[in-house]
């Protein structure tokens, strides 16, 4: 292996190999895998997969490792593919209004690179500073303005992809429409490692929206309220550019940490920013829709003060972290239902009296509850899953949720599957979601997935055992 | 197959038989196929997919039968499965934003009724008030607003599919945003009736865009004036909801037709709008940034004087079929190389001595290049793709393509792909398009959607012989 990657490297490093057992989930595989090849460019890729489809290695493809669903923990006898040294913006076109990266690129340093030509990538996901392009296409993620702009599979024109075997496959083109042949692109993205490895995109740039953003912060008497407001938003007729709602259990937070006294003014927060030309009639329009449902609404068309209403957004996730280990989940569900599931999160949380915290994207119906895990009760357990989810999995040095916050996770889940939604708006499955997948899809659709699956990866390397629930993989991990 | 389908119909009737050889590419098939089934209901599909596997039949599955490629033209031998009488509208969500319909619902019966709730569904072909929104999801339907508010792929939430076999198949779902899974909603957008036959879609509407939208018509020198001034518009950051390109040739016909004298102001034609809250500035910028390209500009931002300057794009096509029989082709090329596309294709048809007028969807780089053929050339031939395309084809009543425009066409195609462009914009491959389809996706990437296609039709029998240049299928044809 080590002279097929002549440029990349291969480390067999305890600390490489450590830090390929977690993600951002925190929830780390059983042991570590067995080697991490960094690839410094396609040909690396290609011998690596070559190779590991030849002797049937398990390949666990890996960006920054920002992941919130397990999709790029890496267990005992898998290799390790990095992308991240494939770090660069291989073109920018403003005419074509596309870039072309590697799976490497950070979404923020794109967005940087197109803002000198007065362009954008629009999908923003919230670790947009710290995730890699490459993850964030295997993942599909979203991002706070994805309901207007859209959401990663609408931003990637085009993928070079590298097959198990070593081939390398083109999908895609440099054009905004297309309709030659299958839509492999729309196939790939989102499919978590699992179909092959990006080595390169043609992603689509949108402009800067001209002028200044308006930006409105409306406290309600509580998060139902707060989400019937997001609904009237939507009636209204407004597309916003962001619409947020954080719960009490973030407003508390907050003020404990920063003396502020948001609760004062409401016990639910819905942050909502329209752009454009028509940002300040779109404002309008919005505040006037919400009026009646709020305790207080503030607006601003100033970066300063707007800058102070988003501050609110910006903190939430480290004020929280200051209770405890959140464990953030991820589920949707049809918009008219965003106030029954916020509702229906915090009855399971008293209910198995977990703490959780519950901010939405509001205008998605995408809801991230987060349970606060209380650092004493994260004791030593059984790694990824829990014993509950993978009793093959076992590691005595690995923290464990407490069974308490799995019970809620799956009523959580399983409500958002009764209300007509989702087990993941935007973070994926990886391993920790794996055991609800076919409540959502069905066996049929699971079956015909494996076969899919099978077309691209025959001898099952990439990313085994993660998304699909494959009985006959998951003991591999 | 009688008794299976007692809600729904079957027909031998020759006239039945006859109307199923064509489309709206106006090229028939050889022969006319064995039988037509109408389908009533879910249970039709079923039992007609379930027989035919069992007994190898070919089935094309036909909507309005208004494609433009031969997607749903059937020969000897094949089933014709008809789902026009499945045109109930499910449901609508205001609340949701979103509908359920059958796949014989037009999208402008559905554009009219969710504008009782002040929402829309985005796509608009050209054919929405004939095609069916079965056809629009089979061929990823584009439209003239889709470079602001996405094309059909990007309106379809979920999918009901009954698969070779009878076995239903539901994909996606209600919510907006979710990635449980790999995305097979997107994989059957666009697929042309090869992998299942759509029986139910749920599809998102958004709301209508407040206030009047504004108008500008812009004329030029020539088209390649035009193609630079559009881009223009995009690189001065404006998305206008409306960017349509005409040229000399379409301003002549229209000028012959209707006593007009639009060549008095220029040699081509821009038509924009700008919608939303921020029309009137939008459009100030758009206008701003096409001033110094254009001979003539125009704005309105009332719907009469609008709906005059509108009336140039809407009566292009009807002008044009009174020189000939059009051959509407469908090409997209990266967006800066519009203007070089445009000039490209007037010189091949200099250069074949054959008529072709172009129009272009200009924000998306998607150009109809046109060819006018003389209905005294379009003599007795060889039906589908001409001789040269597909030796085995051949019925004497059929109309045939003078040599001279498929040469044209071949050098369109070539010329689109040799730009980074692609062969098909919107309209699909059907049976046109076969031919070149390995020089735009390569034939490993030919190959690995010949065993996807596999995996949801193991015996072949769903639309045989189209989309993919499979050798072994095209005989059947």
């Amino acid at each position: 292996m080590r002279a097929a990657t002549s440029a990349g490297s291969v480390s067999q490093d305890p600390a490489d190999l450590t830090a390929a057992r977690a993600d951002r989930s925190g929830w780390p595989s059983p042991a570590p895998p067995a080697v991490v090849v960094r690839a410094a460019g396609v040909d690396d890729v290609c011998a690596v997969l070559r190779l590991a489809h030849e002797y049937r290695v398990p390949v666990v493809p890996r960006g920054a490792g920002t992941g919130l669903a397990g999709g790029a923990v890496a267990g005992p006898g898998e290799l390790v593919l990095s992308l991240e040294r494939m770090n660069r913006i291989r073109e920018l076109s403003p005419a074509d209004m596309i870039a072309v990266v590697e799976p490497g690129v950070r979404a923020a340093e794109l967005d940087q690179a197109a803002a000198a030509h007065g362009l954008r990538y629009a999908p923003d996901p919230a670790s947009l500073d710290i995730s890699t392009l490459g993850g964030n296409i295997a993942t599909n993620a979203g991002g706070l303005r994805c309901a207007k702009y859209g959401v990663t599979r609408e931003a990637v024109l085009g993928l070079d992809v590298v097959l198990p075997g070593g081939e390398l496959l083109r999908t895609g083109r440099r054009t905004v429409k297309g309709v030659t042949g299958y839509d492999l692109t729309a196939l790939l993205v989102g499919s978590e490692g699992t179909l092959g490895v990006v080595v390169a995109a043609a992603l689509r740039l949108q402009p800067i929206p001209p002028g200044q953003p308006a930006t409105i912060a409306a406290y309600f008497r509580d998060a139902h309220a707060a989400a019937a407001a997001a609904g009237a938003v939507l009636a209204a007729g407004v597309t916003p550019a962001l619409l947020e709602l954080l719960d009490a259990r973030f407003l508390a937070a907050l003020d404990a940490w920063r003396g502020t006294d948001l609760r004062a003014r409401g016990q639910a927060l819905l942050l909502a920013q329209t752009d454009g030309a028509g940002a300040a009639a779109d404002a309008d329009r919005l505040a006037a829709a919400i009026r009646e449902h709020a305790t207080v609404v503030e607006i601003s068309t100033d970066p300063a003060s707007a800058d102070e209403l988003l501050a609110a957004r910006r903190l939430a996730l480290p004020a929280i972290e200051r209770l405890g280990r959140p464990l953030i989940e991820d589920v949707a569900v049809p918009r008219s239902r965003l106030a029954d599931m916020v509702e229906a999160i915090a009855r399971i949380g008293e209910r198995h009296d977990v703490v959780v915290a519950t901010l939405a994207h509001a205008a998605d119906g995408n809801l991230h509850p987060i349970f606060v895990v209380d650092p004493a009760e994260a004791v030593a357990g059984t790694g990824i899953g829990g014993a509950e989810l993978d009793a093959t999995a076992g590691d005595p040095g690995a923290p464990q949720v407490p069974e308490a916050v799995w019970r809620a996770a799956d009523e959580v889940f399983t409500t958002a599957l009764e209300m007509g939604g989702t087990l993941t708006g935007e973070h994926g499955v990886g391993l920790l979601k794996r055991r609800w997948v076919a409540a959502e899809l069905g066996d049929g659709s699971v079956d015909l997935q494996r076969r899919l699956r099978a077309v691209f990866d025959p001898r099952g390397i990439l990313n085994r055992g993660k998304v699909l629930p494959d009985p006959a993989n998951t003991a591999a991990v």
